[in-house]
C-alpha cells in the first residue's frame, strides 16, 4: 500500500468513530443530523456510522422507520426484538431518543436485563404481559399489563417481561437515549468469561453448576 | 385568619411549586420519586403536584398507566388527545419521559404545533396518517405513514398530522421530557391576545380578517 | 477521479459535519475550540464549519466579534437582524452561547417566532419596543419596553417585537445555545409546503385564502 | 390533633422529599448546599434529607468526611463497604460526586453489580485485586490490579472485584453522581421476588434450583 | 414561641433553600417559575428566594427588568456593577440565563475574576474597554474593544476589563447560568483568611508584604 | 507536496480536534470510546487525541492506569502532581471522570488554583494536609486533614493544600469531568501578560513590585 493511502485509512477510521462519540444525548445544536448512507453500506461492521447528509439532501424518508411492521426472528425464550437506533434508523441521530418492537410467543420471556443509559416507556400494543422491574433495594414491582396499558422502567434498573396471555403479545418500547445499551443478566454474568471462582462465591454454586451455566450462556464454551 | 395559619399557606404553596421546578429532565439522583396522592386530590387546580411517597410505600400500580386504553374526547378538528405527564401518571416524575395517545377521525387533523422541550417518536398503532414537520429553513418533510411505521419529530420543530385513510387512526407518541409542553399555532397566534397591528403586519391581513381569526381561536372574543 | 480521491472526499464531508454534531451545548471539555478558517472559506455552503485551530494559534481576535457595530439590511417588515453564531463568530464554538443584533424601523416588526433550543435575554439598547411572548396556555405576556430595560423570552415559546416609538430601535439579544434555531410562524406555516387541506382545516380558511397566504410567504409559489 | 398542625406535617414531608428530587447531578447553581442537621436526626428514616443550612452557618467540617479511616463491617463474601453519599456526608449535596471505601479480606469478593447512574474510578490503596467489567456485547475486561493502580468502570456496566493477594485489600472508589445507586446481581435477581417461572425460563434451572437460590438471597424466604 | 410556630419556621426555611437547589440550569420542565414576592421582602437576607407564583398570577412585569437603566454605585476601582440574577429578577428563575450591567469611569477597572458556572458574552454599549481573559496555559487574550463589539469569556476562565477611553464606558454582559457566581482574585486570595504561610510560599512575599495585602483586601483585618 | 496529500492533512487535523470537541462530559452514548494509540504517538503535540479503537480491539489494559504508583517530579513549592486525563489514560475518554495523584514534601504547598469544569473529591492517602477552599463570598473553609479523610472542593472554587505533617503526604483527587482544567492563581495573574497598569490598580502595587512578581511567574520575562 502506498503511504498516502495508509494515512487515509487512519483518517477514515477516526472520523467514523468521531460521530459515535459526538452523538451525545443532551440538547442537539441543529435541527437534525442524518448519517449519509451514500458514502457506504450502513451495515458494514467497521463503518457502523456514516457521514451526515447536507441538510438540503435530507428527505422525509430519512425520518420514517418502516422496518418493524411485522415481528422479527424469535429467540429460544420466545422473544423477537427489533431494537431501533441510529445504526438502522439514521434520522434519529442526535435527537436523544430510540425505540424497540418486542414480540413474545405465548409463554415467551424477555429475560431480566437493564439499559445503562435510558428510562424505557413500555406500551403493550396487544396481549397480556407480566412486566416488572427491581429497585436499588432489591424490591420487585411487577404485575400483568394489558393491551393499551403503559409501564415505565426507570433508568438503569433491571426489568423483565413474560407473555402470560393465550395469544402472541406485541410491545412498543421507547427510550430517552439514542443508544440506551442493554445488558442481559444471564449472558453478562455467565456468558462473558468472568473468573469462575468469583462466580462460585457470588452464587454459592459448585464448579460443576457454574460450568453448566457457562455452557448454556457462553457461546465460546 | 390567625397569623400562624396565614404563614402556613405560604409555605404550602411554595413547596408544591418547588416540586414542579425540581423535576428536571437531566439524570435523576434516585431510582424514582412518586408524588403522593394521599396528601390531596391530584387534579386540584392549586395543588397540581403532590408530595413524594416514601419509596417503601410505592407499589407496582404507581408505575403502570391504564387511562388510555380507549380514545379520549374528540375536538372540532377530529382529534382526541390524551397527553400523559406526571400530573396524571405520577410514577414518571423525574424519569425524563412522557407520552400521548392521539386518535384521529377519518379526515381529522392534529393542527400544526410544537413541543418546546422534547423530541417526539410517533408510532402509528392503526390507520394511515399524513405526518410531517418543518425545519428551521421552512422546508416541510411530510408523507403518509402506515400502521406499524414510526416518524420522528425533532425537538422544538412545528409538526402536524391528518388521517388520510378510510378508518379511524390511533397514534402513540413518546417524548424525552416529562413535560414537553405544547404550543398550537392557531391558538397561540390568534387566540392569545397579541397586539392586532402586529398580527396585521405579520400576515398582511386586514383588521377585519384578523378579527375573524381571533373570534375563531380566542375563547375570550 | 482516482479511487483514493473519492474516498478522501467522503472523509472530508464527514469530518465537517462531525463538528456540527459535536458542538453540543453542555459543559465544554476544553477552554475553547475555534474552527480554523485557514482550511477553507467559512461561508462555503458545504463547508459551513471548519477544523479547529491548534490552541497555540488562537489570538484575541478570535474571541471578539466586530460585525454588528451598525444595523444590517432591513426586511419588508422593517426588521434588520444580524444573528451571530459559530458560522460567523467561530470563537464561541462549544461555549454554549450566541447572540443577535436586531434593529427595527419606526413601526417595524419582528414577526412571531420561537427558538427551539434556547432562552433569550432581550436588552433594548435604544428605542421603545412592544415585546411579548405566549405561554403553553395561550396567554400573552406583552408590553412596551424602554431603553435599558430587559425582557426574557423562555425557551421554545413564541415571541415578537414591534417598534412603537418615534425613532429607530436597537435590541441586543443573547441565547444560552450556540445555535438556538428559529422558526418564523408565517413562513413555517404558509411558506413551507404543508398540505393545503390540512391548512384549510387548521385555520378555517378557504382554498383561495390559503392560496393568498402561500403566495405571500412561499418563495416557490 | 388540631387542623393547623395536620396541614403542617403534610408540608414538612413534602419539602423534605423535594430536596431529594432537586439534588440533581447537572451543574449546581450555587457554591454548595448543605442539608441542615439541626432540623432533625439525619438518619431518621422518613426525614432522610434535611433542610439546607444558611451558607453563613456552614463550616469547614461540613466539607470533610472522617468516617472511613478504618474498614467497615465485613459481609459473608468478605467485603466491607462504606458508601458515602449526601445522607452521611451532607456537604457533597448538589456537587455531582460521591465515593466509597471497600475492604476485601483475603479471597473476599465484591459480587457482580452495577451503578445505574455513574461511572466509577477505582483506586487500589493497598492489596492485589482482580477487577473487571462486562460490556454490552457480553465481553469481560478483567485482570489483577496492584496498589496504586486505577481501573475505570464505565457507567451502568456490570463489574466485580476479588482480593487475589495474600493480605487485606483496600479500594477507594469515586463516582460522578451524588447518588450512583447500586444493583447487586444475585440479590436483585434471586432476592427480589421475580416470578419463579420467569426465572426458571431465564436460567434454565429447575423450580428446586430456583428455590435454593431464593433461600440464599431473599431475606423474606 | 408556641410549638406550632417553631415547626413552621423550620418548614419555611427548608422550602426557600429548596428552590435555590432546584433552580438548576439544565432544561426547564415548565414554561417558567416565578418566585412570589407577595410572600415576603425579596431582599431579606435569610429569605433570598421566595415561593413561586401560580402561573395564572404571573404578569408581563415579572418578565421585564427595569433596574439597570442607569449606572449603579461606583467602587474604589471605578467600577459600578449591577449583577441581575433571580434574587432581584425573579422571572428568570429556572431559565438558565442571567446578566449584568457594568459601568467603568475613565481609567476604572474590573479586576481579574472568574465565574465558576458560566460563559460570559460581553457587549460594549459605549466606550473603549481593554478586555481579556487567561486560558489554562496562562496565556492572555486581551485587546481594546469598541462600542458595538462583543467579546466572549469562556466558562470558568479569569478575565478583566479597564476603561482606556476618555469617557465613561458601559458594558452589558450575559451568562448561560441563572447564578454564574463570581470569585474576585484579590479578595478571594488576600481577603479570605487563607493561612499566611501558604500565601508567603505561593507568592514569594514576606510576612510584612502579605500583611499589607490582607489589610487592603480583608475587611476583618 | 501533491494535491491529494495537502487535502489529506486538512482532514486529519480536523478529525483530531473533532474528538476533543465531542468528548463532552454529559451522558455517553456508547459503553466506551478509546482513542487508538496505534495511529500515532499519543504525546505528539499536534495529535494530542487519537482515533478511537474499534471496540473489539479494546483490551483490559485500556481501562487500567499504572502510571502513578510512585510520586512524580517535585516543583519548587514541594509539589509533585500527576494529572490523569484522556491524553495519558485514553480509556476514560467520554466517561465523565478523571483523577490526579499529588505528593507534597514536608512543608510543600499546592498553591491556590481552581478547576473551571469540575468538583474535586480529595482523599488523603497518607500524611497531614492543611486543605481548604474559598467560596463566592470570600470566606475560607480550611483545616488539616488526616490520612483516610476526604475533603470536597466545589466546582470552580479556589482551593489549596499544604503538608503540615512531618512526613511526605500523598493525595488522590478525582474529578467529575474528563478534562477539569486548572488555573493557578499566581501564574494566571502575574505570569500571563495582563496589562501592568491593570495589575497595579488591582493589587495596589507599584510598577516595581508588579515587575518583581512578573519576573517570578512569567517564563517570558
Amino acid at each position: 500500500m502506498s503511504p498516502p493511502l495508509s494515512v487515509l485509512f487512519v483518517t477514515l477510521a477516526f472520523s467514523l468513530h468521531c460521530v459515535i462519540i459526538s452523538a451525545s444525548d443532551p440538547d442537539p445544536v441543529q435541527d437534525f443530523c442524518i448519517p449519509n448512507p451514500r458514502y457506504g453500506s450502513i451495515r458494514t461492521a467497521h463503518l457502523a456510522i456514516l457521514p451526515c447528509k447536507n441538510s438540503s439532501e435530507a428527505s422525509v424518508d430519512d425520518f420514517v422507520f418502516s422496518g418493524m411492521q411485522s415481528a422479527g426472528n424469535f429467540s429460544d425464550t420466545g422473544l423477537a426484538a427489533i431494537p431501533v437506533n441510529p445504526t438502522i434508523f439514521p434520522g434519529i441521530n442526535t435527537l436523544g431518543m430510540s425505540f424497540i418492537r418486542a414480540d413474545l410467543k405465548v409463554g415467551g420471556i424477555n429475560p431480566p436485563h437493564f439499559h445503562p443509559r435510558a428510562t424505557e416507556i413500555s406500551y403493550v400494543v396487544r396481549g397480556s404481559v407480566y412486566s416488572g422491574f427491581v429497585d436499588s433495594g432489591n424490591r420487585v414491582f411487577a404485575r400483568t399489563i394489558e393491551e393499551g396499558e403503559v409501564m415505565v422502567f426507570p433508568r438503569g434498573l433491571v426489568h423483565f417481561q413474560m407473555n402470560v396471555g393465550d395469544k402472541p403479545a406485541t410491545i412498543f418500547g421507547s427510550f430517552n437515549s439514542q443508544n440506551p445499551g442493554s445488558q442481559k443478566i444471564p449472558a453478562a454474568i455467565f456468558g462473558s468469561g468472568i473468573d469462575e471462582e468469583l462466580l462460585e462465591k457470588t452464587f454459592g454454586l459448585s464448579p460443576k453448576e457454574i460450568g453448566r451455566m457457562r455452557r448454556k450462556f457462553d457461546p465460546r464454551v
